[in-house]
């Protein structure tokens, strides 16, 4: 099924020094026009505006899937487990390259407010009427929906949707160790070599060799740190909140038939809520930037200051919340109204635990969406769940952390700070 | 003159782990709009598809000469040098942090096409009406006529200019370091902290002390390597040709008066030679790539296909050329033309040799605009040009390298080779 | 007090890249046969034996030491924070430079069988008659005895025991990271550079900003993973056994009048528990290893054995024991015995929880030896302990992990397995 | 003939992150005693006494050499190349692992004084009565032969010999490698990944695909570096000069009939040049720094002061020597000599151009000892000699540094400075 390249393709890579493509049908996909969009789309959203080196594309993220997908089946090869079905090589590493490619531009926000799911996209990029559909059809008419099954993890032969999504997957291994090299941070780093001598298939699933537990582990913890010094960031998380303002205000704008002085195509079918694939795969970070540039002239004065205030990183500033602040909130509101201030867009409140992150899940319901937790295999082939057998995975499998904060535009809260109560100005240190 | 911020800013940055702002005009100047558009312009163009993890911009890299020269200026205040105007800290700080203002997208490729200069519009924005200029009037009204001085090299004490610009300036130190760890290269690494330590101000430039001649020589052998290995990289030199036919069949296309189906308003300008200061800071890659992807459905095929080649990385082939090729040349012309193909968009020559780069010059002419030469200073307090002590650095001083190519369109050539001739086929490996 | 050198001494180091030597006296420290001497000390004992990285000495770890209390003073200097007395620089930095220098070979090992103290003997060192000494008196005659005063915690301002010695001090941060950097493995990675940018003089302690709590966090998980994969390692366990084993087997024999056809003077001292002064400055590994190498000849077979064993790493072999393998303890005692074996030296079990080591400890007894818990310091100059504040912290402190082991030397054994119980078979896998 | 090992072994390595052991022979090999004792022979020499970290030892660095060794074989393997003969496998991993087994305490110093060789030494332990003869005589009884033949140079396959000892081989990547992490510099790092993709089995040579010449010239470069910066850095040269000395002064006293209060039988043969291979593998550096402990308190005043000097780093200062100065060299033997200073010992001129290193060589006289070049391959399977196609090669293949220096006791000449002539004054900067 496999056809080899006459030679072998090596990408540069500074997290994994050489990425290697031998197989003919990864290359195709690599230069397909949806794949290339990719270079287009950030990996970490709006964390660039936190962490500058952060700007890093979902195209170099999605290649590293593939690469440490391509070492472990490497590895399983060479020590010829029989647990491994070595003829779902070719699907396991397409459905790695591609498990990102329906990604749009800031998904997470954009997610949020139009309630589209990356997932759904990557499978009409793969089933639909796509330049990737053609590549993967060359193998046989039934690999876009076996690659499509892996996606959406319901693959005949659950090892390969072990192998591509599961608590200790290519994906978060390449993710971690990815952005904490851009973003410059030490948190991310762990023993990836390690990690991937100790993999195992066994009985339709990817387990770990209990030698290893130290290296998941350390990985685990670069997790719990990644989470909260960088994914978790209130800065990003400021960022991420004019975004979904920009977008909603800009909605509501179309459906009440405001005359945009620019739109394109796309944009005008994101905010309706009724993108075609065609137009969705013109969607791209270039493009809403050039929007909100051309937005931040709108007669609009809300959406227009939204716009310039993401351009040019003039976020909203933050303070932390605790659960006492509840009744408080109500009262700024109106504190809000009286100063000029729209309630609805210039102040918004943040709670990080009611993201659907854990650094680590030890049980699964049966039916959910969750993925599997990781199992130790001993040498007596017997399987332990890995916080039964880590204390100090079992201590930071259910911590949750974080602060509610609320947010809001301080330069406009500032001048009217004699107007607000003692309790506000204490509340946001003015 | 330096007002202080009331607590220092650090910004997490993977070349210099942290970069520190302690001034607030410094903190002011990094948040204009002016500056903050840097971060939608890379600093290494279309290097990002060739190497794919080269997406950082000019935003991060202008952070990192900042904090080079701070960290100069803080070892030369340490030290007690009396040959530095320690009155000139803020000046430096700014023209370092502002050097690369005036870059537009995909500058080079624009300047080759537009004739236009990155340099002078650094000059009109500091100058100009901008938030940038703003700031700098608040320090005095002539402040920023001191930093545009510093940028053209005119400024009155050659100290300030030769730490801003010479052949071990900050810039080249940070791109050089900066470019290695985002193309995951290994070549552009030399021993930073090691120059730092060995710089001097003497009478009136910044020389290296002569036990410093070893760490100097690394950092010319990085240059050497960097400038073969990544700037001058056939495949990025093939995207970049792609990029100037695409502006130049746009401007021809508006100068014939075609009705483009989608133009902004900044692009049009730049087309037509005649962008102003404030259409230049709204111009952007994300603008450019933006115009790009709707121009990929124009009706005029050739820049249609530009665009999509641009986009989706269908880059021309390229292939070595001799001396003894330029004859060939002519020839091929007409063989292009008979097999339905333009030569003047579907055959470009590119010479590297022209380039301007040097890695390293000894001398330099009275009056040119070539960067002063890197001078050792010994404990007798005397000065000598280091390729004079040093067998290395004399031995690459001098040295060119690098094929001129000839680039085309592989897949329109290649079912038309049978009508091409014998000689073609084989300089063309086809 | 600081006498500047005239020119600033700079040795390059691994860790810290450079280490920087401004001030003469501890030029003159670093220069003394006392010093010079621990680089025939390894810093991790017989750890090179597990990870042949490891062959650091304690000169190097001493230097790091030094460096990094450096660093810490040179920013509360530059910051010009009122609750440091500025006039213990010098103190502080003599100190953090000695506080090794009473270990002897292989230490750890020594101080289990001889019941001597490397603290105790460093303020030998310090107060007695050596060039140590010598140098610090050229200071005042009083300033040997504050920096044994510092080194036994009873120093009169505690700001400078807690600089020197505590749970987040510059020895544990060096260690952590040199360790980490000489075994190659991956767990011992912290931001140094962000801990000591929030390290804080106050009110006669050193206190963590709490914005650092995270860096914190990571060093403690740091700490936490070095223990159980490289300090506890049990390879290591098994070749410290080896080494107390070698010098019981030597005390006794010296003890019982046996003729040594190899004998060295300050060995003599040891085993006799006698040394003086000057003989524990002539004692080090080199030596310890050239008394083993002779003593492979000797006629005392156990002795001649055990220094084999330890010269050409012929370890003891290991197994786990749990709770209820106390009994069977007993009943194995009895099978070795009758295969010819010496349960006195040829069974030893090592229970690492009986070890000291905590990765942190909240609290502290008053009196105690323990070292002072970490606080943070909030906005309103507030202290909190740091395990009240942070999830993970709280999580580990109390963590303690690791098997008792039983260590035999496998080969002698194996042979008799037939005559051993089947539970002692199935025990030791054998 | 390769006996796999049930387990493969894994050494964690700082340089190679792990090295790998698959076979029972090479495992067998690491743990004879002959092997093991390279871990108390330092990689470096004395240059721990300019480098604190370059505390490596032989034992890592053969490691090293083995594991590059293999990753080559490795990669012929999977690409399945006709011109590698895969049966010389095993010899090609033994003769790697055990190239240096010959070296013994200090190498380079006591070679120069007792004409030593230590690849004479390598193979008498390869064929001689040791632990290794028996494990290699295992595989056949002529396999020790072929080791040996490999070691010398002459084994009848010379892509054997290639492989194992060429200007581009696994010894020199390694030892660049190592080196550099442990001293702590710069200047020895490479892309030793892309220089492993490059390598290609032609002909009966390792050659270079021509796609990897930059690769290559940065590996010379390194070289280049690391030569002058740590290999034959002035204090390096200084304390083996002392070396040297302490060697010519034992043995002059043994000669003479000296009784001296300490000696080990395996120095006095050594000293007497007539070492058996049994005392030569008991000697290690360990022994020679116990001699020169116990030497230190010698009667003889030379050799004690020597040992004191050596053990406790007070080295002989130096002073850079030009051509001119070779006159006034013998009237400072005689000024030596009226302050009571012993020109024999007391002053010794080095001269590193006598040195047999060179960054390259790029054509060899037919038989002689030297190294054969490096070879370019290109796609017509033409070879070219790497310095005709690279400048860079070419300009420093030849390049001679260095100073000659005149080294001295300066504490011993100070006092009686004005007893000197004023040339030697200046000559010496006193």
């Amino acid at each position: 099924m496999l056809s080899r390249l006459h030679e072998e393709k090596v990408f540069k890579d500074p997290v994994h020094h050489s990425i290697y493509v031998q197989d003919l049908t990864v290359w195709k996909l690599i230069n397909t026009p949806e794949f290339q969009r990719l270079r287009r789309i950030r990996q970490l959203g709006t964390s660039y505006l936190t962490f500058h080196g952060a700007e890093h594309s979902r195209f170099s993220h999605s290649l590293g899937v593939y690469e440490i997908t391509r070492k472990v089946i490497s590895q399983f090869e060479r020590n010829g487990y029989s647990d491994w079905p070595q003829e779902e090589k070719l699907l396991s590493l397409c459905a790695s390259l591609l498990h990102d490619v329906g990604h749009g531009p800031f998904s997470h926000s954009i997610e949020q407010i139009f309630g589209t799911d990356h997932e759904e996209w990557t499978c009409e990029v793969v089933l639909g009427d796509t330049e990737i559909n053609r590549v993967l059809r060359e193998i046989d008419d039934r690999f876009p929906d076996k690659v499509a099954a892996v996606i959406r993890k319901k693959y005949e032969k659950p090892i390969v949707v072990s192998l591509v999504s599961s608590q200790l997957d290519a994906d978060r291994m390449d993710y971690l160790l990815r952005d904490a090299y851009f973003t410059g941070v030490n948190y991310g780093t762990f023993d990836l070599d390690r990690i991937l001598r100790v993999l195992r298939p066994f009985q339709g699933k990817i387990v770990v060799k209990d030698s290893g537990m130290h290296a998941v582990e350390d990985y685990l913890m670069s997790r719990y740190q990644m989470y909260w010094q960088v994914y978790f960031h209130p800065v990003t998380r400021s960022s991420e909140i004019l975004l979904r303002q920009i977008f909603r205000r800009a909605s509501e704008l179309l459906a009440s038939g405001y005359a945009f002085s620019f739109m394109l195509d796309p944009i005008r079918a994101l905010l309706s809520g009724s993108v075609t694939l065609a137009q969705y795969m013109r969607l791209d970070e270039a493009m809403v930037q050039t929007a909100f540039g051309e937005w931040a002239g709108e007669r609009d004065e809300l959406l227009a200051d939204l716009c310039r205030r993401f351009l040019n990183r003039r976020l909203y500033k933050f303070a932390p919340l605790t659960g006492e602040d509840r009744g408080w909130l109500e009262d700024v509101r109106g504190e809000w109204r009286r100063i000029g201030l729209d309630p609805s867009y210039h102040m918004e409140v943040d709670k990080p635990e009611d993201s659907p992150y854990d650094v680590y899940k030890p049980g699964v319901l049966p039916d959910s969406k969750e993925k599997p937790p990781i199992l130790l295999l001993d040498k007596r082939e017997e399987l332990t769940e890995i916080s039964a057998a880590s204390d100090i995975i079992r201590s930071i499998a259910g911590l949750h952390r974080g602060n509610d904060y609320i947010y809001y535009p301080e330069e406009r809260v500032l001048p009217h700070a004699h107007l607000l109560s003692s309790e506000t100005r204490a509340r946001l240190s003015i």
